[in-house]
């Protein structure tokens, strides 16, 4: 329990020139200046796809919660305190409580999240003793039907039905189906629902695409989320680890939009609690969504895959190997620096270093990255802010048919990169310093624009660090880029694709031109890097993150065979 | 006069397998499904920033006009016709009957199109006996006052005023400010007219700004617009050399979008021919910022960026010297392959190429990069249709006070490049197939996709090749990338830096890997291409063409001058 401290110990005080979450200012960069020119747009300029919901109601909306069947936790992370719910196999007794009056969850869809969320609950009600059947909504005709009946789901016991049939009979609908038939088909599936029902979402993708187009829920249903911060097959693993070996599991946020029963929040948490998540901490639906989207189009997925184009180019042009390219770039990051940030936060990186000279290189990478990684951050949260990045994935779902999406990783760097891979000794993979700075400033800079835009610290540092070092980077060290891209929904694929060039660009044609160029770089962000608040929060975060690593199954055919497409 | 053939000779005819400008089928995509899968769609997901103006709607406005004025001649293109009119001297007679009524026009702002369109408007007025003064409108303490004094306008003769009161007695405001200028001042600008006046704009954005926010022009005013289709300074320049070689001069498209005084089409028409346009087309608005917007991000500017950004990395990895890929990569495009187009048209380039060797290298490189290159295009151009774009540019705007626009040309290419330019031997540049077939098929699937979406043949060959081989690639050609990119308005580089890399990365990672894996090419493109009807179309657009070239005046201190930032 060393992670729960008193309220008055706020941690993070070691920060002495940081002004706390609600309103950052990182180093270089004028907000001041850049708040009072924003405040200077004339108000008939709002946009009707501006941001709904600011900043401060949501962050307002996600502070605390009321449980009548959890225990909830306060944790200080930096100067901020946030209430939590832990999980575990103790906890799970508590589940008959939390789904009262719910005899039956439809679990729509059978994609990534379907399968693991679907078994999982049925395992938890099953050895806990909650009265509720769990039966898998797919359309009529769906391809995943065998896989789900191989699971021991059936048409014939009734787990096991027509989507919007089983819609129409359940008190609680999981809804697992890809963001673009969510878009589609989501009226038809409020329509089904029954009064005083509960949808439950995965993604907040929903209320973004219905901030888009002026749509609101039905009042007469529960709207909760709950979203495990990994993967589906990881989901599952994990949990079934946790049946023996109490803590396993992957953490979720959890979230209320609309509460018509009164027991929403209860139901929220004892989802995230049935389906195995260690800790659960509050968020809104819209900044679920926002951090979301952003974070897998920033270091999660897009800025991740240009950051070692980039480096993989440059280390080639300075004489390396190919092969030697690749251990520098992909590997270093992919490696030691994500089991590093893991197991003892993103400064340890930096401390571990073994000299002066990488510290001067770390230092000097990290100054000239940190801006222009900055600058495609900000713009990615504003394009999701807006609308904007909703939107073009609505319109490429529409373009897929005819353009399916493109390969990224025919390019002889990943076919140099599959040997390497081949031939690997973990022991013998160095943190490149150069990398590391890259890697790291493009991290911090997207932690800076989430506390810039109001996100709780427990889901900055999951969508910024954990998820990544944790979950995604584990997976392209043991497969690639392109099988962690694309083992993401078609959102995060078509996101990663669309904005990893764009840090790419960025990286190549300011950061590395101003250290070739020995121009003088702002010393400061380093400094801002060292004593930033964010670290100890992570160490704290860290001792809440599972006992259990996030293995990876035995084979790629096996995970592919989880396909993330549309499968309801 | 032989550019204008009888109604019943439709060029184009040649084309078996096309089916029309309005319904092309760019061979290898399965236009109907796509069409069909996008009908399937719910009506109630239409979003709210869905496109205003549909296709259909856009090309009936654009397809005829009334002039009481001038003449209109019908001239064909492939399988349709357009009307035109001719400019030049001899038709400035026609001036004060276009401007009857106007006895003032302010000229609002002093970027890249106001010193050239003021002056312009002045000369002509002078010398033709238009009975209207033109005044500059600046914001009080405009740093441009001194520079539009230096052109003769003064406060003490009242053609030099603050911006306001010269919009409250003008006849005519030509608002030729910034389009983020635009969006935050265009209520108060419009507050201001006279009723009865007539609001001019050289650029639909302001309209596709007020489609994102859903508001609409006050009804007693007149909406009109020119857009020159070049740079500012060529605007003045070729106006000049017009007065002694008639035919000198900037092609213009011109629309109507109001049309409270009756009066609309001749003073929109009267505005092209005094500011020099030996030929204006009719357009919309909205076609106008769709393809402005989309054709700056696509072969204009982004896309020859991201083109030559990474067919300069593949030849020197292949082992050329950097000098020698930036001759084969940058040189070769904004030397003999622009020339050739605009001399002889696109297939022009083909058809030089000296063996089989050489064109089966053109084909296959043109194959293979056809369907990534449209894959990106017709993202950008439903970006912009649906207003993400616009959005987008506007949330720039804001950041960029804090954040500016970081430098493109500091990368090793483009310091090599500035080298290879000093040196050059402007007949030693060779047309390099490759080269050739990546960057005509980027041309020709900008075309596909503006014909796809309804606009008229004009308006897609001046915005994918007139402007592109008369006017941007020599600049580029004489003063490198970030001279010409930077040149334009903030709303292209902005876009070219967003779209540029997402090029890069499609060709690198689709195109290329297929050339060097030997994978299975569609050729049919390539048939496509050869028989494309845009040819003779582009021949005839052709012979519209200015008399002079788009010459380059003699220093980059002189053009940098004029900047084009807001200067209003």
């Amino acid at each position: 329990m060393a992670a729960f401290v008193p309220v008055a110990a706020v941690v993070g005080a070691r920060s002495s020139t940081w002004t706390g979450a609600a309103s950052p200012a990182p180093p270089g960069l004028p907000v001041r200046a850049a708040r009072s020119a924003r405040a200077a747009v004339p108000a008939g300029l709002t946009m009707v796809a501006a941001p709904v919901g600011n900043v401060a109601e949501e962050k307002a909306k996600s502070a605390d919660f009321e449980t009548k069947v959890f225990l909830k936790e306060q944790v200080h992370l930096a100067d901020t305190s946030e209430y939590i719910v832990r999980g575990g196999r103790d906890v799970m007794t508590r589940l008959p409580k939390a789904f009262a009056g719910v005899k039956s969850v439809g679990v729509i869809g059978w994609g990534s999240q379907g399968p693991a969320q679907a078994q999982n609950l049925r395992d938890s009600f099953a050895d806990f003793g909650v009265d509720a059947k769990v039966t898998i909504g797919l359309r009529a005709g769906s391809a995943s039907e065998k896989a789900a009946m191989a699971q021991g789901f059936s048409h014939e016991d009734g787990t096991l039905g027509e989507m919007y049939d089983v819609i129409a009979k359940s008190d609680m609908v999981v809804l697992l189906i890809s963001d673009g038939a969510t878009a589609l088909c989501y009226k038809k599936v409020l329509d089904a629902m029954k009064p005083g029902s509960t949808l439950g979402l995965s993604h907040g993708f929903l209320l973004g695409h219905m901030d888009a187009t002026g749509d609101t829920f039905r009042d007469d249903v529960n709207v909760i989320l709950v979203a495990p911060k990994g993967m589906g097959p990881s989901v599952r693993r994990l949990y079934v680890q946790g049946k023996t070996q109490n803590g396993a599991g992957i953490n979720c946020s959890f979230a209320v939009q609309q509460d018509a029963t009164g027991t929403a929040t209860d139901l929220a948490i004892g989802w995230a609690v049935a389906i195995g998540a260690p800790f659960s901490f509050q968020t809104t639906l819209r900044n679920e969504y926002r951090s979301d989207i952003y974070g897998e189009r920033g270091i999660l997925l897009g800025a991740v895959h240009g950051i070692v184009e980039s480096l993989y180019r440059r280390y080639t042009f300075q004489g390396m190997s190919e092969a030697d390219a690749f251990v520098h770039s992909v590997e270093s990051i992919t490696g030691p620096i994500s089991r590093t940030i893991s197991k003892r936060g993103i400064k340890a990186v930096y401390d571990d270093l073994p000299n002066d000279e990488a510290r001067a290189t770390f230092s000097k990478a990290y100054a000239a990255s940190y801006k222009p990684a900055f600058d495609i951050l900000i713009e990615c949260y504003e394009d999701v802010e807006c609308g904007n990045e909703i939107r073009s994935v609505i319109n490429a779902n529409k373009r897929y048919g005819r353009l399916p999406m493109g390969k990224i990783d025919g390019t002889r760097m990943w076919v140099v990169g599959k040997d390497v891979r081949a031939a690997r000794v973990e022991e013998n993979i160095p943190v490149d310093p150069f990398t590391a700075g890259v890697y790291i400033a493009t991290m911090m800079a997207q932690i800076d624009v989430l506390m810039e835009k109001g996100h709780v610290l427990s889901e900055i540092i999951n969508e910024s660090v954990i998820e990544s070092v944790d979950s995604l980077n584990p997976y392209m060290h043991a497969r690639g880029v392109a099988y962690m891209v694309d083992n993401c929904s078609i959102t995060a694929a078509s996101g990663s694709r669309k904005w990893a060039p764009r840090f790419d660009y960025n990286l190549t044609q300011q950061a590395y031109v101003a250290v070739d160029e020995g121009e003088d770089l702002d010393m400061s962000v380093v400094d801002a890097f060292v004593n930033h608040p964010i670290h100890p929060a992570v160490v704290e975060c860290a001792k809440l993150r599972p006992s259990v690593d996030i293995a990876l199954s035995g084979s790629v055919a096996d995970d592919a065979a989880r396909s993330t497409m549309m499968s309801a």
